[in-house]
């Protein structure tokens, strides 16, 4: 695969955030020509697709500043540093609706953003829940609804652009697969 | 809704670049606390799921400097400055392919990573493809091989991590369920 690989001549560090750094690279592309890459550095991140005994899944709707719009997606946050995906999974399950779950089975993994971002999604399939008294609270900064809806729901909130990112469109049409497949 | 909503008090640009802009928001939470939001402006893209008369899937393969290693996805790429989406999926499929299709359809769009950027992508589905003689070349600074793979090895390709990115993934599972409902 030599003939795809670029290599890093320098990278230059534009800025340190909170959740988000950002790099430029200058790199050496296969046919010996300089570019720049702008690389977003993300620590990772878990997606829970949670069912409730009653078939439902459970969604949350949050403000997204970055689209400046609500938006209505499955429970989802990002790693802490050095927590294992699973733990995450847990946590934000709890922080975010107020169940916790008796199984948790990791789905798929993916990049988000591979043109311009490392961001790893971690999807888990979440059953056998239950409401938590006294659940772990939301980080400060952040405010949710918890909705329970049908998968019938889910595809009538797809079709609005209310569900409208790339994970939650991935675990409805995962629903919808084992829906057919009659699981 | 207004009980989520976040009022913006300031910006801050950090990074205007080739692809992605970074800015730095101060926001008013819904509980009138302060916060800062790190938010990536991406102008958007496309991807196609490609299906040759044969059946198979066109998949390219290429470095991705995110994650410092190859990948295979779909074909894909980001809109020009007002570009309409079905315009750059014809130019990209074209480009990273070398096929050019009678039928181009809109399938569903989506939010990459709706936490810290506004990358949206347009999905479509090409049929009727032909080979182009003399196509339109990659941008100067890509290199790709073209795969064309079944269904069966797709899902060998994920299962591999080679297939590793959220619109490809989608896309192979769009693939599973029109199998399975036998379209």
């Amino acid at each position: 695969m030599d003939h795809l690989i670029e290599k890093t001549l320098s990278r230059k560090t534009i800025f340190e955030g909170k959740i988000i750094d950002l790099h430029v690279d200058d790199v050496e592309l296969p046919n010996g020509k300089m570019s720049k890459r702008e690389i977003i550095k993300h620590p990772g991140a878990v997606a829970i697709i949670a069912i409730t005994d009653e078939g439902k899944i459970l969604m949350v709707r949050q403000y997204r500043k970055a689209m400046e719009r609500v938006m209505v997606e499955i429970p989802a946050g990002k790693l802490e540093k050095g927590e294992e995906p699973i733990v995450t999974a847990r946590r934000e399950l709890e922080e975010e609706t107020g169940y916790i779950c008796e199984t948790l089975k990791p789905l798929i993994s993916f990049y988000t953003s591979p043109g311009f971002a490392d961001e790893l999604v971690h999807l888990y399939v979440a059953e056998k829940l239950s409401k938590k008294e006294n659940a772990a609270p939301l980080d400060e900064d952040e405010f949710v609804d918890l909705l329970e809806v049908s998968l019938e729901e889910a595809l009538g909130l797809l079709e609005e652009k209310q569900i409208y990112d790339a994970k939650t469109a991935y675990a409805v049409q995962y629903l919808q697969l084992q829906q057919v497949l009659g699981k």
